[in-house]
């Protein structure tokens, strides 16, 4: 696709000194001219906490508006994080889709953008592709390693993991896997995507970035135990990039993968889901993973959805209604 | 109150006739005359299945339209029963307030009417009111034992129980308490409502009638875990009342009571909530229950939010945002 | 019902004085305070026409906003009429629920009123209220003969006939059907109604007026056609009260009746209509009328709906999908 | 009308006591079920300060939510109030309305309850006359003063008064008047409502209260000098009451009157209008106050409006566009 | 305009095989992410049926969602026809803009596309370019003759007609008019577009198919004998084109031509039509077509609209309310 | 960017003859088809008034549609000024964004589109880039000066001044200043803007036009005193340009600097503003321009806001309510 940005400015101000050094609490400002506001903005608020030299992460949260782990870890390690415990840079955005974030929904509602399928985003046009380039052009320069965190969000629920994609530089591919294994989420996942395009991994990952991303849980909602999850991947993955000191406090995980589309079962009906498998739940080829009721009227008969390979339930259709198309579960192989 | 309902008949026409013997599924038709359509109507489905004499069960469930255990057992089992297998009546509706399930929302997108606080209803008016009506002056009167199923919702997620009121007349308490047991949740509730006026249990207990109402989880979603549940219990509670043949399928249950209202914790703060217990969990007096950030801005303290008694974490607000005045956790003492 | 509103004054403010001879063109003035306008009203259109003495005709359009054919009329009408012409006086309200006329909608998007199930109204609370209380407490205690306009709507649709109820008062329900046969449409009506309450017919009636309703047709539109027939009714139905000078113009027309409830066919799918039979063909008991298909998926067979009487089609659904619980059809028998 | 809620509790519970002494920071909160928070709640925020014994005022702003020279003063004053200073007590709502001020709408966004309009209320129901329940029975009973700002909010605009009401009681007239002058705003009015029905002002006023309400500007929004006004009245408000000591900062005032319904004009048209005349301006009989011009096409000639008395234009339609039967004007007298 | 799509696959996914022989029912499945679907789909149902060697026929309807004659036609072929009866391949898509459809609106409710002013698409972007890119590079280039059904939708109605356009080609358009001859309505036009940037027949065109296309109604609605006009249509069609066997079932048909922009009437002012010509009417130039009354007030004088040149009246607009700048009659010419 | 749109035309089409001696009143119909509308168009009014030979004067008004002083001054030019009066020619669009000024919002209801962001537009996608484009390629080449009416709508409030910007080309920037200093608003500036892509500004001076634009106002309303700058100010320009016969009337103007980024003071906080300085105040630098109020609670105390150099308040935040990131001032310095 023809690059028509070249040379044309992000209008994303920054209220912090990404060379300064010290902690640093500010926004990046985004004019945004509209109805009730004629000369606003979106405020989207990032902390950058510097010491000298050494490598800088990049921690990002809200990618999503509805997926929270991340956003907890973040806004807590963003508080809590002081300048004399680090060795070169951390560069926190809890809510990268921060209108999306304030509104609790997936995509952004000024836009509907999806900021995960807008990458490389544009420097005109609306906010959510304002926000991809500033990510673009500015901040993912700055990055040696990326940790974007993930949840199902409303409409999805997920064991939890980190994971990272295959990738054709094989060195790093490795450096990914060894920070997903240093995250120490109880599953980690080696990552196919139904629909990658625009994705923020893809950006960072063209840009020979180490990635992780996560799916911790999700319906729209955080637990104790995943927030726990979420705080202590973080800590690990700064100590395993050498940014923070001491030792990665290493966890088991189960090693999970996707290796076709066959781990996917989209439904072809609308109605009430009535699951007959959890999350984790071991599937064996051919077993039924939900039936599907009619809502309409009552005496028919349900419809049913089975696995289409043997592996775990790693992945669910949240919400209680269905609608034809959508995802119904996700099988994961176990990695032996 | 004054009742100005006395002598008007109800809109609603049922398509079944409940003195019939057999199965007969078909439709509560409520005509609702509007924009999209001048003549139309509200469709409830439900199913009556009658033998002979024999006391009758009202199974209810969809009486708030975004908690699916109930609906996910009663469909199944309007779609299964036989009428050979019954002794007396059992009138199902799976989804009372219907058009509230077909939008997966708490109350109905009509005419915003929340089901359970519009009893004793009138038979015009609002058509969450003249539901509420048809079940005080019609199906109510003809029970002698009702299950009213909840779950928390897409904003409150609970531990799965099955509950019964304290009433003034102890026989009737006692055999609600017996049918709670029979139910076989793995958790059982002495409950205290914070708003009572208006609800079905209300209207039900006040006609002397054994009733039985459960909060099976939440979120807006249903496990294969709590759709189980769901469905034993009522196949137990069928079995208690003597309508199914067979003995009950007797489940260990641990009592809990919920004796003041401070049970309760409401939010002061809007903000991103960070669980630190899980529900289940153990709870003393003082022990943070969670914690609230600011999304304004990083940087600032979290406020937090504390047990006022011993106990288990029986109920929480489930979405990752919160406003203040939001409930946002339950604790419930453990009966020894 | 008890009866709240004795004494409490109308808050309507109408501009012209209904005792004077001459044509007054105005408004009646209804505050309405709003956020879009604090001290803002509700001004429906209304002409007086008066001369000497004689009786008085109330003649109104617009009861549903997307009803046109006696809007058409009346606005025509209400420019032509000329003092002169008249013996009595003559109220014209061509848009009666104003609001709902002016977004083209069956109920107000004030209140969601529809101000044929709304009277005898409140002088507090919605509008729509106040403009049936209006109506009924100061507009029909000043007629003698009351003609009120409907057609189908944006979701109906009629062949195009005058009609009035069976009375107990016999003299009473004469005196309508005269009327009826001097307006004059093509078809005449004995009409039947399946939700009478509150309808402004039932008002007038109970107050000992002479009153004709209509159906011209439907859909949201009006055609040259029907907009002739209700031109010509309106003129002949003041020459048959003697408000106008001159012979009727006499038409023919063919009488229907409909005789029970079985003249109505509703569905019990959501789907696509197929129709079978259009407005003013024969049908006989078991003809089937319209086949609904399944929108979801190619393949699978319709649904069919059939008549439960010999007779004309005289009403039919009209957008191309339905919902389950709306009116298919109306089959109404020939009176010989 | 019927009292339906004689002893009915209201279901609104502050979280401070009214009987203690010092100051007190909390919120009246009102529980509120809805799809989005199932035991949410709207919190409205007050602070009560009180020092032994004395007289109660009640100070109220918000109660329509767009309106903020009453907030701005009293979030101010129920910061930096101290309980030393004040003989009495003195119980401060910033935003009664709170859902519609938090909205910034005139109404409330959840019932589209114009609070000013819902007196006496009721304990069930809607929020909005759960609100004005609970100012009816618990909050004016405990008041001696009561001060309820007010401004044009969006869709008006005001000269800066204080007013009061002429009362059937000439003894609690002349107090509500001495404390309107004790206020000093620039202007004080003798005020006719155009709608009383339903206003905290006639609640106050019945049960005998000193009631002062303000129009201080309009338009959304407030100024430096408006907010000065209202900051300054309100403590000479305390002063004249004996609350605060020390002497009432005299102001010079203005009297103004409104003698008849000939005060107000309201538009015909829909249209832009053209103001000839501003806030403060006199004008004689006659005069043009404004011109609405057509939107539809240039060419053609505006509608003028004329005043209909002598004196000084003392309200106006803010938003530039106008609908028929909107308030275009208020002339008011001046009082020699 | 630069193609910028060269290369990137479309994200469509059909669950059938364009190459098999027999009668397969499936979708096209469209990945839709959103909030309400984080992994959700668009399932647009289509049928293919074939048998052996021969031409190939697209048969397609709900290009508008509001237009009803093309999918009652196409969901009844789909469901009836069988491969043996075929010779050649029939792809039968009853619902393109499966999202319009399905709202019963013209355009899309997702992101307001109107599909047939959508193509070529794109195969990112929105959800209706995605469509309109799937017909424009698989689907079309895969048929030798298409049919596109349409009607006047929600807003326009039309005499029932096939048409073709005049073509550069006039090989490909004696092949069009010969089709159109064979569909068989009761009326045939050679048609002016008012506005034909992105429409599916300039795509289908311009790769040199048969192209016919039908305005058979409209109102939203359809009848028995304008459905019957379709199924008819499309057997002919068939027969017509070798892969239906038999002989076209031969109708009379009149011809029209729209010579030029002169056949268009654009009202410009807001009200309410009083139509004074139906449809198949003749008129002459100079006459009548339809006067436009104030709503706003009684006693004002109608606007009156003229036609241009002498015919038929070929099209009007439907609703009873018009708007400034829509199309209030479309005049025809008989061809001789 | 690359220029797509060469040889695309435009598909406005003008009911006037731009070429015409005399006044003409007419339309600019922009087709939009819609879901209510299906051959539906926009009519955006204009006149022109020609006579003989001389300049062109584009004038315009609504380019944001909730801004009233252009409006006024325009349509009542357009009614008043005839050909007689006029050397060259008046083109006068007292509404450009159209669908905004009949909503009363900055942007177009239609598609979100800010009107003065679009330029240079194209002549397909949304009616807000049509509007543009049609600008930008038909009217601005015709015309030899431009006046662009601006306040500051519903969200901000300015001190009236006509405006130019600094030109790199000076001739045409003297120009410029010397027609702000004829239209003779009570204060002139050099306007800085802090988004200036895609202004109608900008595209008007890169063709070398010269261009006046103003801030008159502010709030959504207009008063006498602000139409009435508008009013002579349009006179004045049109004599200086020599196309109104007669003197310029020479007003007395405060000149006003924008010299850096400084002069903006955004907020980074939701709250009630109250404000502390009013429009035309002098400040110098530290003084609290405003503080914010929380509004969850009471007793906690605001933030305050400084300016950032000495000066005049020129425009602030106009509604009571700010959020995070909106413009809360503008401080310009005094030209001595």
């Amino acid at each position: 696709m023809l690059d028509l940005t070249q040379g044309t400015p992000s209008p994303v101000e920054p209220t912090v000194d990404f060379e300064a050094d010290g902690v640093q609490h500010g926004f990046l400002r985004l004019p945004y001219s509209r109805d009730d506001s004629a000369w606003g903005s979106v405020m989207i608020p990032l902390t950058v906490v510097k010491n000298g030299e050494g490598p800088t992460a990049l921690l990002t949260g809200g990618n999503h508006g509805d997926e929270y782990e991340g956003p907890i870890a973040l806004f807590d390690l963003a508080r809590r994080l002081i300048a004399e415990e680090v060795s070169g840079r951390v560069i926190i955005v809890p809510a990268m889709n921060y209108p999306a974030f304030r509104a609790g929904t997936r995509t952004s509602p000024i836009d509907k953008g999806n900021l995960n399928r807008s990458f490389p985003g544009r420097p005109y046009g609306q906010p959510t592709e304002k926000i991809a380039d500033y990510f673009q052009r500015t901040l993912l320069p700055l990055a040696d390693i990326v940790l974007d965190y993930h949840s199902g969000g409303r409409t999805l629920d997920f064991l939890p993991f980190a994971a990272a994609h295959i990738l054709p530089d094989k060195r790093q591919e490795a450096a990914c896997f060894a920070a997903v294994s240093a995250f120490g989420a109880p599953w980690s996942m080696k990552m196919l995507e139904i629909d990658s395009v625009g994705m923020f991994d893809s950006a960072a990952e063209e840009m020979g970035k180490t990635f992780v991303t996560t799916e911790l849980g999700g319906g729209g909602t955080a637990t104790a135990r995943t927030a726990g999850i979420a705080k202590r991947g973080v800590a690990n993955l700064l100590r395993h990039a050498g940014i923070l000191a001491g030792a990665v406090d290493v966890q088991e995980t189960r090693w999970l993968d996707m290796p076709s589309s066959d781990c996917f079962t989209f439904s072809q009906h609308d109605g009430l889901i009535e699951p007959l498998v959890d999350l984790g739940d071991r599937v064996r080829q051919g077993d039924v993973l939900a039936r599907i009721h009619s809502v309409e009227r009552t005496g028919t008969a349900p419809t049913e959805f089975r696995a289409k390979l043997d592996g775990i339930l790693a992945a669910r259709h949240f919400p209680g209604l269905v609608k034809s198309g959508d995802c119904l579960a996700v099988v994961a192989t176990e990695v032996p």
